[in-house]
């Protein structure tokens, strides 16, 4: 899309199955824990680069089998969270966070005005520039997307084990995010839970907020545990388990839209 | 703002005082006539093509004014409303309208796909990407801006006169809005009311829907009733007394939080 690319020298944003005519638009924001050369390691070791504080591990291997498998584009980020968190605004603390879960990020601290404004520049503009270029040119041939973001979550978070295994998190709209709750409990023999380990009051919905509620579009941010998405055979099998579960659910919504106009 | 200057290839956007330290940030997306050769003149006589249906009269004028009084940043549009109304998404029919009041817009009747996109990527696109640059530039320094839109419109509608002079309407949130009401109700002989002639539910607040609201910014739409912003003497006036008004607005919604802040 020439109106992201222009702007994407950093190369933080991909786009896959560009004009794929299925029903959802796929995201990833956390895909990757990437540190371009630019931007050093923030003072962290290999292995904190590594760990779930610089990514979503498994998401985008489960954002791509999704995308293949429900003919959807797919925009993910090339760069870590810990650089731009692009699930975040720029006026957020947790857009260049200091300290991550029990992770000091010591490359974080002190930040000058020109760096933040370098990195909201270089990463936090194209990206979402992109993917509002994506999804306007689905708004203009009369074929809005339903936005499917995917995420993964570490399961002990302080100490403390997590037992929700897939949760379903909405903005504004919750009409499509109960659908796939609905459709998960009924299909999975995952422990699914609505607005869990987050919700929109954690301030983890941005990119919906920015993108999905000003145009009205189903939405949905799912959030798997991440010991569930381990490996590549695991990140398929979860895929091939969850597209159904969207695709039945955008089926019950739009039944429910068709029963309402009709009554 | 090099993300949104590299995708304007049809100088669709201007922006003026960039660097403005000010709290507001002003946009005028009606603030053009222009046609550019690209897009010939939709089948308009001359005539038309100078009417309120092609742009709002005055607008730019007040909106200049007004971002010099406040010292604000102004993003406003080079390109008439008829080729593409940069207030609209593009899935809504009055992106390109047909028909606008009782004027029949020919060169919006059946519009291809291909067209649709070169209007959605060439235009709609590259203003947004422009503002939203502007944005994050102010909330990555910490400074977020309230987002005022200048608007007019015609003192008869289908042959009804209007008596509303001065429409202030909201989108999500009330409170900056209602401040400005007030406060103009006190310092100006205007007949001034919140949400008209237009509100949300007419569309109108599209800008405010992409830009403000998800980011929790106070904001604003501004309509004047045209005739009072005829020349550029009027414009002038009108821009000055709202100045102070905008400013007083503010000051009380920061009042306000700081006393509920204190409670």
């Amino acid at each position: 899309m020439a109106t992201g690319r222009g702007s994407d020298r950093l190369n933080v944003v991909g786009v896959e199955n560009r004009a794929a005519p299925g029903p959802f638009l796929i995201v990833c924001e956390h895909a990757s824990n990437h540190f371009p050369p630019g931007f050093g390691t923030l003072g962290l070791s290999d292995a904190d680069r590594q760990a779930h504080i610089a990514w979503d591990p498994g998401a985008l291997g489960v954002a791509r089998r999704l995308a293949r498998n429900l003919d959807a584009p797919l925009v993910h980020a090339r760069v870590s969270r810990l650089i731009y968190d692009l699930n975040r605004p720029p006026s957020s603390t947790g857009a260049m966070a200091k300290r991550s879960e029990d992770y000091d990020i010591p490359g974080n601290h002190d930040l000058t005005p020109a760096e933040h404004w370098r990195r909201t520049e270089g990463i936090y503009l194209p990206f979402h520039t992109t993917l509002h270029g994506e999804i306007a040119r689905r708004l203009a041939a009369g074929n809005p997307p339903v936005i499917v973001t995917i995420h993964s979550f570490t399961p002990v978070w302080f100490g403390t084990p997590r037992d929700v295994e897939f949760g379903i998190i909405h903005d504004a709209d919750p009409t499509f995010a109960r659908a796939v709750l609905a459709e998960a409990k009924a299909r999975t023999g995952l422990d699914c839970r609505l607005n869990e380990p987050y919700s929109a009051a954690d301030e983890v919905t941005h990119t919906l907020r920015l993108h999905a509620t000003p145009y009205d579009l189903p939405h949905a941010m799912l959030e798997l545990r991440n010991d569930l998405v381990a490996d590549p055979v695991a990140e398929t099998a979860m895929a091939d388990g969850l597209a159904p579960v969207l695709s039945a659910a955008l089926a019950a919504i739009r039944n429910d839209q068709t029963e309402g106009a009709s009554a």
